[in-house]
């Protein structure tokens, strides 16, 4: 089995995969999210595995627009709790510059208020800031990633857990060519332009079934007007059929449980 | 009158600034979008012009979110289309590195297409760009940026519009100490954890009034809730009331009219 993923190894996505697939499969590290979603699509990978949503940071779009366009079918989900540490040269103790994702820098303020003398250096990956700090072999540069980058890049950890708020969980996505069934179901829809319709039909999903997410993004080319994704409990065949009538197009993006 | 912005002279920003409250005005550009912010709440300036949405982006969420926690109420709304124009030393004709924002080239990625000899330089800002192409005096580099700054900062305008999508429009909003009297409103509320809850809300501002935008943001050290934004057409005093008992809590961020 081959997975895909974005990142680099000993990121929270191949970590996450990882833990779920075990040793015996083959992981795909690719530079974006479209990289990741295309190598499954294409037949590279089997499944890929995509953050959507980070309970401090919210929804990542990019994810739900690449399924929105694209062929794949959600299949199931997880969640990972993010944990940062610091990570450093073996003995190293003088810290001067922390290199990171700014996601993971802006989540670890009360760190750099409580070390005032330490920089935070923006970089493009917090597993990738791991491997660069391993080569860069400078002794006052740290990163800040999941403590498993330390063993894999020969790193060692100085600071477990130096995140602002601990309820930091990511959820991430398992998507596949051909979909399947669950108790869980994301759609896409588009509603005619009148008032009340998004009412109306969180009205029914919340009769039939349970809401537990609306995003709504831009429809390109038509400014201030939007589509709507939704995570509902229950897709019965009735619900789905009665979803399809009240909207103008609806597009089902999964129906999947809990890896 | 003292108006606070996020960028540099010439910037989206600036120039919609400028639009609407001319020459005699003074415009203080800031870093981020909190500082233009707390500019106005510690009495710095009198007013901010923050950007919300994109109409090929979606929604700006760090204006959001310092609209909940801070003290600004929303007075105005305005649309500034968004141009993109490559701007260039005088005379340079053989291009060949273009800096700009991330968003701004990944919105000119026919442009890029169309010149493959050219290399995309992400920079933190598309006036910033320009700037800096007029400090580096090298031919070679251009910025793509609104051609308001190649005015400002000696630059000749190469192309005009050079962007995929013609329909791409940035709002702004106008932000006060004191709030005002409009046709439109915008709140942010959050539930109780029961079914149908959400569309109940939205079923009662589409009988009374007209939803025109909702976005989901996670609450903070609660896993997978969520607070609502809502824009909606007619806030009578009697359908505020109505959304008051319906919500946990409620918090209007305006009332307001177009500029």
């Amino acid at each position: 089995m081959k997975i895909s993923y974005q990142g680099i190894e000993g990121s929270f996505s191949h970590r996450t995969a990882m833990r779920h697939f075990g040793a015996n499969c083959e992981y795909i590290g690719l530079p974006t999210f479209e990289e990741a979603f295309r190598a499954v699509e294409g037949g590279r990978a089997d499944l890929a595995l995509l953050p959507i949503e980070n309970t401090l940071a919210g929804t990542i779009f990019e994810t739900l627009d690449l399924l929105n366009q694209g062929a794949l079918q959600i299949i199931g989900e997880t969640d990972t709790r993010i944990e940062h540490s610091l990570l450093v040269l073996p003995g190293a103790k003088n810290i001067k510059k922390v290199l990171s994702h700014p996601k993971a820098l802006a989540q670890c303020t009360r760190f750099f208020q409580e070390h005032p003398e330490i920089q935070a250096v923006p970089h493009y990956d917090t597993a990738g800031a791991a491997l660069d700090v391993a080569k860069m072999k400078d002794p006052s540069c740290a990163a800040i990633a999941n403590c498993a980058a330390a063993e894999i890049y020969g790193l060692e950890v100085l600071s477990q857990g130096i995140e602002d708020h601990p309820e930091n969980y990511t959820r991430f996505l398992l998507l596949a060519r051909q979909g399947t069934e669950g108790k869980k179901c994301t759609l896409h829809f588009t509603l005619e332009h009148c008032p009340g319709s998004l009412g109306k039909v969180l009205t029914v999903i919340g009769r039939f079934g349970n809401l537990t997410q609306i995003v709504s993004r831009p429809l390109i080319g038509h400014p201030y007007e939007y589509g709507f994704f939704v995570d509902f409990v229950g897709p019965t065949p009735l619900l789905l059929e009665e979803l399809k009538k009240m909207t103008k197009t609806m597009k089902i993006l999964g129906r999947y449980d809990g890896l």
